[in-house]
């Protein structure tokens, strides 16, 4: 199996960020537009930042149309089934938390086949994991989520961190792969089953 | 008539855009290189966005000065003439309207010659007449109002459709542009004359 | 002497940069990896940018783990005395000036190497001491201070210039480099000494 199997597996990414960009941008009452431009960017940014470090241009979102055509599936479902999504937190924090480790593993892969550098892979893992959702929240006006509370980054860092093993050959690049994204998923749904969050170093009174 | 030409147009739109862009930046009660700052991104930011996309290194707001001069230009006519100015709403939209065709169909141009893809050139046409607005947005710290009212950003996209028959050489290059333009300007003028919006998706409940 | 004898010095300007930053997010109460998240931000942001407009990819911040190190002892030090840093912060303040200095002036030795453009190298070398304070504050929702008070940019400036002198040769250019962070720094420390700030455009009523 090669990476080529991925393919419907970022799609599946791809559509549930945008889902979760396009509620978002709904509840700020934007308009179509905005709600459009919100989508994309949250399934879309993380791996224009990861392709624009990298120098692979132009950035694969922008000139695949199958990215903006899962957009607007995305904004369309949001747009006419919304509170019944919102009804459906659990699966769509379930959908999130598998996009979340496949971006993650697709980032180490991408940036490890151009750039064979350990440090960038990882960092650029994290940022094609989580780069959209930060967009997304500068853009509405908030510290991004990610930068507060939960384990989301960290559980994308477990995620890259295994795929790295594939890119470094000590285990075949698709066990890392699913190891890599399974785990992740795992962790960030533990987390959000019990409440785990990382440590917040106290602030000097 | 080649697009040589539309230099002139071009220091108009950046003119009018930082000009919009200083004027945001004093009513936030900046200092002097804040408003330069402001009025800057505002005029160059959807450009350089759109040349890091393409790999137009280095982009062309930081390597011309002529770009740095009329920023220069409209802060101190922002900063001695802004009561009268602000007065000037309407000619200054309409200015605006201008620039707003003008990126989006110089955007499309410089994208498909360097890299013929049509999505890219249609986004990235957007983004350089947009993105400017949106990171002085992002810098004042308000919700890019792109994002949420008036027919804006729809206008300009109608304007990068129109220039993409242009480069796909269905009409000749300068009748797709001047078309292209004036087909956004008026379109931007009309909303803003009788209120028309894009439809917001209504939230749920 | 060669720009290798500066390698301490970026080190030292990341450090402090790093620090600036954990303590502001901290302050934000923002978790482990948000400040983790902050101070890479901070101490790298403004470098990345100016790799990216120069096409010197992949951006020196993100391949080399001394600068990633660097960051970590800042956070570390960061949580455990941070009650004594804040009461630090006159002699805090002095090295982030020097790290502004000399950030504007490798910034611009960097860009005019790669591409001897003077326009570029000085705007640059600005972006260079002053893009990752803006970045943090972006994700930190607040509108970057350098846009409203302090000499802090402008002292940046200062130092690019003189730093051109070296690139142009009118120089030795390890003497340009001392003189433009010296510059810069003294300037720094005197505007907040004797709170000296840029003239504000004042507002209309």
């Amino acid at each position: 199996m090669g990476f080529e199997a991925f393919w419907y597996i970022d799609l599946l990414g791809t559509f549930v960020f945008a889902l979760s960009g396009a509620l978002a941008a709904i509840d700020k009452r934007l308009d179509l537009f905005g709600v459009v431009v919100i989508a994309f960017v949250t399934a879309c940014g993380g791996g224009l930042i990861r392709d624009l470090c990298i120098g692979a241009l132009p950035p694969a979102g922008l000139v695949n149309l199958a990215y903006l055509g899962t957009v607007g599936l995305a904004v369309a479902l949001a747009g006419f089934f919304q509170a019944r999504l919102l009804r459906l937190a659990q699966p769509t924090l379930f959908f999130d938390a598998i996009g979340l480790g496949f971006f993650a593993a697709f980032g180490v892969h991408k940036v490890y086949s151009l750039v064979p550098d350990v440090e960038l892979a990882v960092l650029l893992g994290v940022v094609s994991a989580v780069g959209g959702g930060v967009l997304r929240d500068i853009l509405l006006g908030r510290v991004p989520v990610i930068l507060s509370k939960d384990i989301y980054a960290s559980a994308a860092l477990v995620g890259a961190l295994v795929q790295l093993t594939g890119e470094l050959q000590w285990l075949p690049v698709h066990v890392s792969a699913w190891l890599g994204i399974g785990l992740c998923t795992t962790l960030r749904m533990l987390s959000l089953r019990y409440g785990w969050n990382l440590p917040a170093i106290k602030k000097a009174p």
